[in-house]
């Protein structure tokens, strides 16, 4: 039987113990891990293979208490292996090779995770073809995931893909964005494309605007150095919520296969608009420029509003609405479809803009769900309305723990070839070609507002203000 | 100021102290009823004003429990009185209309409740008559509520409603149907008219059938000799059923005003295909022959399965399945909208037959509300869908008891002049155009299946096959 190797590049950093073990670990748990597998740990760190077999069982108590058992784990971390190596040094991949091949005999099938520092990406991958690593024979396949982020701007996302594709053939490429992992994501597909009720809505005709709120509770934290290259723009709409924009707006794909899904995909979003500056609102957290590592006179955005135009027969006149951030007053990802009113109203005692439009939302996280809201009588009223909820609760339908985690879904597709759930080459260029112009606009333009907003806040008033032009305003689901 | 009298032809029956007084304490409760009003009881009972105030007093101490308060009712009884009287003889109604007149000064409205055994609405409409009781003039409007049955079939409905017109024109009448009155059936509209996104899916592209049940727990009780001549089609069909279809099937009216809304109304139920033989099932309860008051031999159905067909461009080829019966295992009145099955399975794991098709009920009672099952994701699998529900609850959403009784908003809108939820000529007589062909047949063609069902149950098989042969199933949103 052959032998599968996970290998970790980047095992010592914070995503291989919170995410990526715990994620392998519970595949583990319910068997659908290969039968017969090994996780090779690598990073410049000296570590002796019980070394970090022990300090994976302590990230599994702290980050799988849940489906945390003794045996279990003890059976999980003997597959548990440790390499250090320097992916600038070629003769490190050699022993890597050397210690897989070792084990394969003469078969034997490499998922590679890249999980290290950004700047370290080229080098793995030279380094990973230089060492002859990367070409699937018979004995097995080769494939590797990317973590995000990929590339800085579309000039470097470019160049990256073009280091991946010298050594790696696309089908080989798993571009990670954990976003799409999430069972709530996933389930925009199905809510559109299992459904016949919704389909027939989901354009210019019904639909008034979309809107997707990323919204984060916490602060940039301890990362902020590298946060301040970063930004909001980079860490969250390039990926997260295009992503999302990508799955509400795409057409129907003819089919779940990763081809067809990302086709339509690379697709929609190569269908954006050229964003203008006066769509885009930046803002800064109070207090940002004093954190330790940020530049003093940091024009980094923590904060952003967008409003983008899609060009095609669906949403010609649709407004997206896309806002992420910081510090804000409640951690909640999630898409709102406004609908338009309807055209007329029969009932005489309000005018027609009296009934609120319908809307319909899927929270991604937390309370992930879908809910409707419409018009209903009030009771006891001759003719008037109200606007009330039809919910749906993943919880509530499913049981408590029903939602895996992100990355436990992504790392079995990654094992199972399934790629319908990463992005393509030219789709994340697509999302690049979508940010940069305007991360070039705010770097190129100090005067452009960067609004300062209280921490625990909804962010800045510039967004609402955005809104607020076109005669429209942020809706959540959340009751307050 | 003008006072308002109320007159309730038939006043020592059931339905007065049930739901006519109830219904007007609470309308008195809630400051509804004109400010100068009485209520004026007719029955051939010969009762002082006093034994009827104790009489109705005591109907209210157990059917307004909820809002019994000792002070208000008595202000509230202070306006009954009570005139014996007997509907075949004039100088009756020259006594009352002197009593009335009396008390009424220059200026008075009056609205008649025709509430007597059917065989007096005759003799009572044209003593009312001769009597002079029934033009308007400028001292006041003239008004008659008229209680079911109206007709036994199309041609004695026919005929009452000429001799309706001998003596009142139609903006004067008022045929109840209380099924009206319920929240739930006026949400229908708000539901259809108020919201912009059911529309547009509301017709024979999207939908594939449409089912009503109007299931009742209870037997024929005490009423077996009037059922006996009646049965569920008079019963149910002709006038509750056919009224929810007409909400759910009509097209949108320009506005909310009576006419208009029963116009549609009316459209919508001349474009009714004559029904065939073979689209109708006939029950009866085990044991019905035995109850007093019903023949040895009785024919008479106490549950009836339809298949309806509308002929227009919305329905065409969309059946309308209905169902209505008595002692069945729980009660409930539902309209169940089914969808078609989405057009094209992108998701390989099933084919296409595997998906539920997406259903919407509209909860009439009990546990009023609307919920719509849609298809989502089950977690932790690749591609495997549930069926999930979203949930309206009208007692969770405006609070319990905020649902009035139907006839308290029926009465107060007949008082204010608003015919909209009352039946016009037309729409009775397209009502009774629909049911007298089957009501003949089954008369005429002794052969014709009664099947018998156990009390407790859902009915007879032979309704389940009905929907069978056409590859449908009786759908309500209880869970068992």
């Amino acid at each position: 039987m052959s032998l599968t190797s996970i290998i970790i590049f980047g095992a010592s950093g914070d995503l291989t113990h919170r995410k990526l073990i715990p994620g392998l670990y519970n595949l583990y748990v319910k068997q659908r891990l290969p039968q017969s597998f090994q996780i090779v740990g690598v990073s410049r760190t000296a570590f002796t293979h019980e070394d970090f077999r022990k300090k994976m069982r302590e990230a599994l108590a702290t980050f799988s208490a849940e489906t945390f058992q003794d045996e279990m784990v003890t059976g999980f971390v003997e597959n548990l292996y440790y390499v250090a190596g320097n992916a600038a040094e070629l003769e490190s991949f050699h022993a890597l090779n050397r210690f897989l091949q070792e084990k394969e005999g003469e078969h034997g099938n490499r998922l590679y995770y890249l999980s290290t520092a950004p700047s370290l990406y080229e080098p793995t991958l030279m380094n990973l073809g230089m060492a002859n690593m990367t070409s699937e024979t018979p004995a097995g396949w080769r494939r590797i995931i990317i973590e995000k982020p990929f590339g800085y701007d579309l000039q470097s996302a470019t160049r990256l893909n073009h280091k991946v594709h010298e050594v790696f053939t696309e089908h080989q490429v798993y571009r990670i964005d954990h976003y799409l992992g999430k069972e709530t994501a996933q389930n925009l597909l199905f809510f559109r494309f299992a459904n016949s009720i919704f389909e027939p809505i989901w354009n210019r005709n019904y639909i008034d605007n979309i809107q997707i709120s990323v919204l984060e509770q916490v602060g940039v934290g301890n990362r902020a150095a590298y946060y301040d290259s970063s930004g909001v723009i980079r860490d969250m709409f390039q990926n997260h919520l295009l992503q999302l924009l990508a799955l509400v707006a795409m057409e129907p794909p003819s089919s779940f296969e990763a081809d067809a899904l990302r086709n339509e995909k690379a697709k929609v979003l190569s269908s954006m608009r050229t964003l203008k500056p006066e769509h885009t609102v930046r803002g800064q957290i109070k207090g940002y420029r004093q954190l330790e590592g940020v530049a003093s006179d940091s024009q980094t955005a923590t904060y952003a509003a967008l409003r983008l135009e899609l060009s095609n027969w669906r949403w010609e006149g649709v407004p997206f609405y896309l806002r992420s951030g910081k510090s804000l007053k409640h951690k909640i990802s999630e898409i709102v479809v406004q609908f338009k009113r309807p055209p007329h109203n029969i009932f005489g005692v309000r005018d027609r803009v009296g009934f609120s439009p319908n809307w319909i939302s899927i929270r991604i996280q937390p309370d992930e769900g879908i809910c409707l809201g419409f018009e209903a009588k009030r009771p006891d009223t001759i003719q008037e309305t109200h606007t009330v909820v039809m919910d749906f609760n993943y919880q509530e339908s499913f049981g408590h723990g029903a939602l895996p985690e992100a990355y436990e879904r992504l790392l079995s597709d990654a094992l199972n070839g399934d790629a319908a759930l990463f992005t393509r080459a030219d789709g994340i260029e697509a999302q690049w070609k979508i940010v940069d112009p305007i991360l070039k606009y705010w770097e190129r333009n100090l005067d452009f507002p960067l609004e300062t907003y209280e921490a625990g806040t909804w962010g800045p008033q510039s967004a609402d203000d955005l809104l607020a032009r076109y005669g429209h305003a942020w809706k959540l689901s959340l009751k307050e």
